[in-house]
């Protein structure tokens, strides 16, 4: 019921709330976890409206990403470390489409996604995206917010 | 993390589905249910718009509360013999309303809920409601869908 978690981490504070959840998972039987990091296309998009270069552009990306590959390297580890099996997915694009893509492919038994609240407008788009895997995806979601005292 | 579950219910297969998650979740820690049952406001402003007697309407009220009642005692038992400590709510009112008001009251670690999907009007409106909490819950919220497969 709660074997393979696909956990998707933008790196906030709500995401890594929702990391701690996912470690009492498994006490209820959680054994694998899929560690998912969408870099932004739209980021990207934001970057090309503002005339960036493409080289530039490239840059930021490539950047984006070694940093991802070194937090969820060391997410992994710590899982790990509590016995989990853990894959690490690094991909570009609209997070809420690819996390739905992944889930697709991927078939966790249960989505763990953290959830910023709505306290001022960046938050509101990227809290869009929990509201948007909870509406379309197919599975189980827990939704871990910010505020959550905890 | 997990130790306090408000479980509400319209008695519907997903609500039934989520139920079978709270029992796993027993596994990492769980000890006490809040289960609460609505009786939907939204059926009675129906039901008075088609001006049915105040009479029969207070006797549909006082049925859907029997049946209720009925209903959760037995997943009361159900859960009891697991290991959990069960408490009952049976309120009239908004679904939404009543759920956060409750959660409010009662300060439960998570709320797990059904979803009914998207399938036709009907269920929309019944949809809105884990949509609604989901977006206006402090707590984690774990949503259950309908046609999960497990």
């Amino acid at each position: 019921m709660f074997k393979k978690i696909l956990y998707p981490t933008d790196f906030s504070d709500a995401a890594a709330k929702a990391l701690n959840y996912i470690k009492q998972l498994k006490e209820a039987g959680s054994q694998e976890v899929v560690l998912l990091h969408v870099i932004n296309q739209r980021i990207i998009d934001g970057l090309m409206r503002h005339a960036m270069l493409d080289e530039d552009i490239m840059r930021w990306r490539d950047k984006a990403a070694e940093i991802a590959e070194e937090s969820l390297a060391e997410m992994s580890k710590e899982l790990e470390n509590v016995g989990f099996t853990v894959k690490m997915i690094i991909k570009t694009g609209y997070p809420g489409n690819v996390i739905l893509d992944v889930e697709k492919r991927e078939n966790p038994s249960i989505i763990v996604i953290g959830s910023h609240g709505r306290s001022n407008l960046g938050d509101m788009l990227l809290g869009s995206v929990s509201d948007r895997v909870v509406r379309k995806s197919k599975r189980p979601v827990l939704v871990i917010k910010r505020d959550t005292e905890s």
